[in-house]
């Protein structure tokens, strides 16, 4: 299958999704409207930011990965399928977070921000499923690059002997699975782990596909 | 009509309607939040992915379906109409099965099952319908293949004389007729044919359209 | 503005309102859940299939109309978005109808009726509006067929000196408005007089645009 | 990365955001309908009407801006999605008027009204930001105008000295920065500037890009 197709599916998912984010914030102020209900709910703004932007930063990098490959076989389609199921999910975790995150009930807020992590461990986890696929079968998706080439440009981590073996991106998985442990301690520096995360993915660290450049029949 | 529009319009139905299955998810621990109420709603967790992939796999069938064909008819856009008033239903079952599956009134998980599978049957009818027009029309549609090398190409259930006459999609028909009979037995029986019956669908069993191939004007 | 990108965006904006109309049967059976509570929900069953082919035959006649142009202009830009909001709202009455069709107060069952019927109209008003203006800008528009074709070929009400000059679609915004009136006599039989038009609609009423033959740049 | 892909994810937000507006229309006659409920509901149907007139014309904006470049960076990238943000929030700010509009406590429907215009002014600061990034960038942007003709060609306020230096559609960052001040003395009157406002912009105050006239490959 050409893998525009399945792009172009998953632009309409992502575009449903970070829309979704909207209806935590309906109910505010549906019985009495005053300055200080609206500042009360600052929870449910916070929430609404740091999603909107991980949406959209990872529909970028949806892109960005899609982008070195031209079609599309029936393994990808699922390990797509199941990352998208990921994205979808988004919008529960960030409900959990604005309901409780400044409620009576401490522990509330804790579970809701460790859910929060947990879903974006298993989005990375998809995202790095669906890096390896495709290297792996660099040729046979139609990649431009060959196999070595894709791999050889993965911004890593440092220059070390170590470091220099991490790609960059992987920052991402442990710095949500640290925000998952930190939320029993603190579901605030949770969030705010959460919102660096964002912050961090808004500078790409994946290999721009030969497609950036100008392609006429794109 | 080039049958491309009317893909593009039924892929954002597909997308939207694969999104409102989390609406289910957004209500739990709207109240209070702790282990037990997340362990609770398994019931919401199983149904959300289970519909997931099946929506998923039906637009990837859908795609196949209709990557035989380059243009659309009025019956054929009528037959899609009611194929997708399916799918957008979807999630309207799905609540149904969340909420009861472990409710105290063990006959309203069977009757959510029960819906579940005969909103998936009619589902069924409908590509099957789609099918056989599709192939008694593959010309006038546009298709680069003959109504015989169609008809020839679908995957069967076996080789014996009986065996190789039915194709092997039509295992899903057989299967939710199935699980909505199994409803009235057990809802949990149920609800796992419906999921193998995904799995199933994670297969291919359809002819893969010639547009597979590398198209440049795609 | 090419006419392609509003197409775009308009097929979006019929996908999602599409789907919006399951969102009215998702409450069923929120509390409890047999055979009566099902049954007794089919009000909301007919305004379903009622609003879901209605919807789907206005993105068909939306694309058969605007398939004659190339281009748009900003007042069939703002006529468009007239008729969107029109179809965004449909959903809306559609509830009312659901809601109150079997109600115990009869005349909400009415109003519910005479509500859907206007905005129905209105929607017809619109598509009257943008068929109009379109004929008048031909041209300007882009448009492979005159003025003179486009007008001479729209499928007429009959062969006499009155009907061959009342074209066939019109039926639709009579109904509609008759449908408003016989609301208030009897909601059911104003809700039927909705479902035939909606039948009606399902054979093509509209000149077919050149598009339809085989566009290789479509 | 080619910035349609991106212009194409915008516009799935942008036919998501405009039909999330008719959730607020939904509950109303929830348990009780008769023509008083319904007149009732009219802060509905007008905060209906102006949000999503207001959205339609901010989706043409965006592709008229977005119409004079080819390929988008990340720093665009984010802030469109930065715009798209103030966008998917309309929703909310249309509630609270609908919602407290009439209400009995006079203060909610002026908050109401101020985070309305307060939603509304950030939204116009994300336009001119990509604006001036847009013209300071043109080349990268692969724009096919220059700088200077890019600049030259944005319609003007007047024709003195200072008039013309003030670009025509600046009035809308005026405009809702005033209907803020103003709903801290009356909501209903603010809420009319609003309206105007979208009147205002139904008529264009960009320049258009050349990809307005034929383009075989758009």
């Amino acid at each position: 299958m050409d893998s525009r197709r399945a792009e172009s599916f998953s632009d309409g998912v992502f575009a449903v999704a970070i829309t979704v984010l909207i209806f935590n914030l309906l109910p505010i102020g549906q019985r009495v409207l005053n300055a200080h209900v609206l500042a009360m709910a600052w929870p449910q703004y916070a929430a609404y930011v740091v999603s909107f932007l991980t949406i959209g930063i990872m529909w970028t990098n949806h892109h960005t990965l899609f982008g070195h490959i031209r079609f599309i076989d029936r393994p990808l389609l699922v390990l797509n399928l199941l990352l998208l199921m990921g994205i979808v999910a988004i919008p529960f975790p960030t409900a959990l977070i604005a309901e409780h995150l400044t409620g009576p009930d401490r522990s509330g807020g804790q579970i809701a921000a460790a859910v929060y992590g947990a879903v974006m461990v298993a989005i990375s986890i998809f995202y790095n499923l669906i890096w390896w696929y495709l290297i792996g079968h660099a040729e046979e998706l139609g990649s431009a690059s060959s196999q070595q080439m894709l791999r050889g440009s993965v911004p890593r981590l440092g220059t070390g002997p170590v470091l220099s073996k991490i790609p960059r991106w992987s920052i991402g998985m442990v710095g949500y699975a640290a925000g998952t442990l930190i939320a029993f301690v603190s579901a605030g520096a949770s969030l705010a782990v959460y919102g660096l995360l964002a912050l961090f993915y808004l500078f790409n660290h994946l290999p721009n596909p030969p497609r950036d450049a100008p392609a006429p029949d794109a």
